[in-house]
């Protein structure tokens, strides 16, 4: 029910899924009344057995308070869709719904991995070298030194998971010199580099990440998101302006016809939605946050981010990797 | 003295202003006997009556604390630039050295205006629809509510002086709703809401700065910078993916020529030389900060950030303007 567009734009995205995953199985939780008309059309195209609809009673608004969801609408298609998830009736649950919300009801149905305190919100991002895992992108928006240090510990395994050996994991600063930083980053600079446990390679700024000189990029939520949104805006302003300079004059409109497979495939390579999906790394349970503002090609990057999510194993590899890691704490 | 390549690049780039602004004069303040042979090959090119050369026996480290730069080193190159401009002998002082340190000798020698805790690091960055100041870039990592609130004054006059009639203000934050983000910025809208002496917007995120929604766009330190050098980072590796596709294949080289004109267009259109030179408002003395890694391009641009700074006046009238908005303040 979440998203800028809702079911309108969900439930299509969803339906191109089955057919893309044969192995899939869908279960869409929401208002069924809504709902039941938009799978209409696709009645003759796709195998019904693979996707049901279950009723959820309240849905939790864009702007509503976490606090607020959490308590006060137990029967949300959140709710629901989470003790799903816990009750081993869905391996994952993907929303593009309010994020805040989201995370204060996964956390209080599907609980946290032992040790973590606070799961983060974890995305791939591209990179001159390939992708960057950045955590966290906006669900702690204050975090201690420990906090970013768990962050850290999960955005490793996280890597490590996804195929990367030996992941080299940095924190997000202002500078690269010791001495930088506020002091939750520079006290979680020295958690880091008295754990040992860790490929630790120290203080990144932007521009190092976009370089490609991390696997992991650790950071509070306030400057996770800060980054994520701002490149995405940046990214937009870019294509923008390419789009303007090809249309500038009959020349450039000639030029710009012959390059158009060219700019296609690129726009395609740093289109937000192709990177859509970002996993709650620290839950007993995969919980995939999809942009509210995402089109069809996103909500299906995100159910593809939770397939993989699952087929990982994530949760599983954090909790057996993590105890180990934690066991013999910096702290 | 300063920066990534020193006088070896600073020299050349000051020979070049002096060339491009025939009422420019310049005083290189550092060690003479390394400034002396840069400014020999231009003897006959340069009116040596326009350019001066003090001797500093000392010099900053890029990586030396701002507190010991500021106590242990009276005779650096930036102390003396900076007393200079406290005694009238210089009109402002640009420098690509140490930035903490920088901030701090500035802070101590020329202090701050009246109504004013702490200065911050403004620079304009490109939008979809012209610029935006951003502030504060680096100098205070950790802000209270107060000093955002502070920030937001400075930028909106600094914005006004540059020739924008009624600038659109706007707090940087994890989402536009009013109960997204960290204490500090809730209370620096509430600050601001309050106030009505300014076009506040209200909350805007990185999309929206790049979209163009506020002229005006007030963060922490951290925040900023991390906006800053991670829009570098993108748009370097933007530009490397295009000339990476445009050189993919015989056609797309034909193609990559004939779009070289308007693919050089962009390039500098987007090249962070061309917005470097970042302003430290609020002090009482125009202060200009280059990027450390800032080529001759960059310091001519940091140059003429601090000549339009001069020419505008921007202490004067952050003193004249910042009077009747403090007087009545929200605290």
């Amino acid at each position: 029910m979440g998203g800028d567009f809702g079911p309108h734009c969900i439930v299509p995205a969803c339906l191109e899924c089955l057919s893309e995953m044969p192995s899939l199985h869908l279960v869409l939780v929401g208002q069924v009344s809504v709902l039941k008309p938009l799978l209409e059309p696709a009645k003759q195209k796709v195998d019904f057995a693979r996707i049901s609809v279950i009723e959820a009673s309240e849905a939790i608004r864009m702007d509503e308070r976490p606090t607020q969801a959490l308590r006060g609408k137990p029967r949300s298609s959140m709710h629901i869709a989470l003790e799903m998830v816990r009750a081993g009736q869905a391996q994952a649950c993907v929303s593009a719904g309010n994020t805040g919300a989201l995370m204060a009801v996964a956390r209080h149905v599907l609980k946290t991995v032992p040790g973590i305190d606070r799961p983060a919100i974890a995305a791939s991002i591209p990179t001159e070298q390939g992708f960057c895992l950045l955590l966290d992108l906006g669900a702690n928006v204050d975090c201690s030194a420990e906090h970013l240090y768990q962050f850290a510990l999960m955005g490793s395994v996280a890597a490590q998971v996804s195929g990367i050996a030996n992941p080299r994991v940095a924190l997000l600063n202002v500078g690269t010199e010791t001495i930088k930083g506020s002091q939750q980053v520079k006290r979680a600079a020295q958690l880091l580099s008295q754990g040992q446990r860790l490929n630790y390679q120290g203080f990144i700024e932007g521009d190092g990440l976009f370089r490609g000189e991390a696997d992991v990029v650790v950071c509070d939520g306030f400057a996770g998101n800060v980054v994520l949104k701002s490149s995405e805006g940046l990214a937009q302003m870019i294509s923008h302006k390419v789009e303007h300079l090809f249309k500038r004059s009959l020349w450039s409109r000639f030029v710009g016809l012959l390059s158009l497979p060219l700019l296609i495939e690129l726009k395609a390579e740093l289109m937000p939605s192709r990177y859509n999906g970002a996993s709650f790394l620290g839950l007993q349970g995969v919980v995939v946050k999809s942009h509210g503002s995402a089109g069809p090609e996103g909500i299906k990057a995100a159910i593809r981010q939770a397939v993989r999510d699952v087929q990982q194993d994530v949760p599983g590899q954090l909790r057996m990797r993590l105890e180990p890691l934690l066991s013999q704490s910096a702290f």
